[in-house]
């Protein structure tokens, strides 16, 4: 089968149709209608198998991870998502795999409403290139570099749990049910799409995906914004799953991270230094991360509420220009902040 | 160095500042403001070592490539180029080979005001991945499904050239003197950016970029048209170089491809059907083909010969639904219609 055959049978034949696609994939551009009064936001990642993904991720979950990690980076700017282009390498003309490949993207495009406007085809090893584009006014768009000391500190979900299913699939575990939903989370993030847009009716709110690793990404904001920050760590929202991994299966804890003042009671999990290390430092939750004054805060907390939106208060901006973390004595807690760095293959 | 450092060091500073661009590369997305008026043109293209370009290429002619064959996209639309993303997947961090790649990069982006807004630095085999965003009016952008039988097709520049300078790079004759033009034209090929603003001033002007081979790029606006063509192979436009390749450096003939009616007795070269083989299905040239009705064909001819754009008439379009090529004697010439076929590896 030629590249084009590949291209002609899975990408020309749109599964979103928007009327600002004035032409589709197979020409030598796609010609795009931007919508008057707004600006674009864009953003690109290449996701490579071994690296970013196991190699054993099955083709639907790569086609469902590679969009929702470039929806997430719309969503932390507040973006609403419009059109998507999409670059495959791969081994050989596996049509079945490519099959596989765009049910998961396609159920994540629908879902969104974007419009794959093109892409490539090519031979080489496994990796996917994902460019989109979505629009936002200029005046709303959430950016990292307007955070304030005092600002609070907010995140959307759980922390930990794509890391802890990384882990798992790397040591074979992926058929013990305990962790069926930190695997999921792994594979299947949910892009915070709806958490962007509403941050936009607020204002001066900065925020940023977590990808890296909360720590990591936090800290790109303090250094685009020259502040510190203050994290408390037993205010992190771990969810259900993550606890009972920590503590064993009977330890299941009620956590409800819709209550900002949540007081979940963590003063045993997780334990150890390690695990906080390990929780705050794993990549791959794509949950937000984004700082706001207290009144903001405030209509934030009824907006995400309204729409059962989980979000939690977890710390403080300060004008230190370090992070510190606390415990729940208020005892410095001392983290080494890790990014994921491909090169050093560090996590 | 971390991923992190080399996009900082890298891909920050940018090159070229355009008012459009209200926040380049650094946080989550970058953002854009599209002219009022325009539509957006949009590509993507990936270059793997090994696939797209030999892996002896230099980091420079890699950079320089990567954003000409994008720009090429841009040229056969007739888009004004704006902005990019580069994704860039490296077996180590090299930050010589990063400097050397984006000195490539920068020396065409500077030329067309081209604003690199965003990109990923990944670890994995050698591919760069660039999307491209260009502006054009609706009604004018060059598209490949507008041709009518009776159309003259043109194209620019020469052909050929990129197709014998692969050969002599694989060959390891990169020392030939004159084998140093088609060497060139296949690392550092010119995008026809304003031959293809010029092409948007005239009635339906139907247009590709010849990238997979004159005859297979062909195919494709006869395959979008619903036409098919007659190529008269003694007209096709060939380099000094080229006719010198094949007949030995004492034949170089002077050839003037901005006449149309060029007649530059091509009796006996190329001589064999191989050669014609070869010049008609080598990619990489990255000229324009299009075709335009003969009135628009005068316009156009004094349009190019103003800013001395080099075009030729190669044939015309008919209704037969192929692709005849005839030879100076009008007796049909029979050559397999090959693009490049990534996955079968063929030519």
């Amino acid at each position: 089968m030629s590249e084009f055959d590949l291209i002609n049978q899975y990408f020309k034949t749109p599964v979103t149709l928007r009327n600002d696609v004035l032409l589709g994939p197979g020409d030598d551009c796609a010609l795009l209608s931007p919508p008057p009064g707004k600006v674009l936001a864009v953003s690109t990642d290449t996701l490579i198998s071994g690296v970013h993904f196991p190699q054993s991720t099955q083709p639907e979950d790569i086609g469902y991870k590679v969009l929702a990690v470039n929806l997430s980076d719309l969503a932390a700017m507040g973006a609403e998502p419009a059109w998507v282009s999409l670059s495959i390498s791969l081994p050989e003309a596996d049509s079945g795999w490519v099959e596989r490949f765009m049910q998961g993207f396609n159920e994540l495009a629908t879902g969104y409403n974007v419009a794959l406007i093109g892409g490539d085809t090519t031979r080489g090893a496994l990796s996917i290139t994902v460019n989109i584009t979505g629009f936002v006014t200029e005046r709303t768009a959430l950016r990292r570099n307007t955070a304030l000391a005092g600002d609070l500190i907010f995140m959307t979900g759980t922390l930990g749990d794509a890391g802890v299913g990384l882990n798992a699939v790397l040591n074979n575990n992926t058929h013990d049910k305990h962790l069926a939903h930190c695997i999921n989370r792994l594979n299947r993030p949910q892009p915070r799409i709806q958490a962007g847009l509403l941050l936009t009716q607020l204002d001066r709110v900065t925020s940023i995906d977590i990808s890296d690793g909360l720590l990591a990404d936090l800290g790109h904001i303090c250094e685009a914004s020259k502040t510190g920050a203050i994290i408390k760590l037993d205010k992190i929202p771990l969810s259900d799953e993550l606890i009972r991994y920590y503590q064993g299966p009977e330890a299941g804890l009620n956590c409800d991270p819709l209550d900002s003042k949540l007081d979940f009671k963590p003063d045993s999990i997780p334990g150890s230094i390690a695990d906080w290390q390990a929780i705050t430092c794993s990549g791959d939750d794509y949950e937000l991360c984004f700082s706001c004054t207290e009144q903001s805060a405030a209509k934030m907390l009824s907006l995400f509420k309204a729409r059962s939106l989980p979000v939690t208060q977890i710390g403080r901006m300060t004008s230190s220009g370090t992070i510190e973390c606390l415990d729940k004595n208020a005892v410095p807690h001392p983290l080494k902040i890790k990014g994921f760095n491909h090169f050093s293959n560090e996590k």
